[in-house]
């Protein structure tokens, strides 16, 4: 297959809001009132989660089709710790991401233990966030004035 | 500082569509028609774009901040590409995720080129989604039926 680019346009609307344009979508983003922000949108490691929640649903599915188990439906529950000291300067002992993130599958079927096992192995192996957060991801970053 | 824990709950709602509970706030997610869903919300890899640009404009105004230049706006633009055979079960050949990220940052301040360098040194040194994107991000998924 042909690799796909997807794109997003995005501008600081102050210190911590940032509007993100992603084809005919808007998303919001800010910080909460403890992190500095005014709480006009999830904040930017919150939606990393999300994101990873929602290719971990594509991903549920299509493998449970490939498998014959019928998905009634499926709950993914997502949390990561991260220390901030080095986001705000204070401190460079510590990563600046998420040091781990655990994630708690809840799926609505009848498939066994030893085919929900191979299951979650071909999500895991298959879904392009947990691939991007679990493998080096090359980021190129370039700075050009206004 | 101490550690601060971040956490999403997640449900499909079909098998591209995903509702996203961030405290309170609500994520929608969904792939495009051409992609299979009902385009219903960005997608998860648009949403991994976006939460890196959100990350990005706190960085780029904290770390100004501390260099004493003025930040009047900052404008991100981020690219990847990624080939969805591996997604699809077709092809093992090429990661799932992106294989690069482009990040294009284009601030309105008149700070010159060698500030600037130091600037985007330090922003992606210390943001947390550059930094669970850059590298390895260890994920411990836990499958239980419901």
């Amino acid at each position: 297959m042909a690799d796909i680019k997807f794109r997003v346009k995005a501008h600081g609307e102050n210190a911590t809001k940032t509007i993100v344009k992603a084809r005919h979508f808007e998303i919001v983003i800010d910080e909460p009132a403890d992190l500095g922000g005014a709480d006009a949108g999830p904040n930017p490691v919150e939606y990393v989660l999300a994101a990873f929640a929602g290719c971990l649903n594509v991903m549920a599915h299509v493998v449970a089709k490939e498998m014959n188990f019928e998905l009634r439906g499926v709950e993914i529950d997502l949390s990561g710790d991260l220390n901030p000291a080095r986001l705000f300067g204070l401190s460079y002992d510590d990563r600046a991401g998420y040091k781990q993130i655990v994630v708690r599958i809840k799926p609505d079927c009848d498939a066994d233990e030893a085919t929900l096992a191979k299951w979650a192995e071909a999500i895991e192996n298959r879904c392009p966030v947990s691939d991007n957060l679990q493998h080096p991801t090359p980021v190129k970053i370039e700075v050009r004035k206004k």
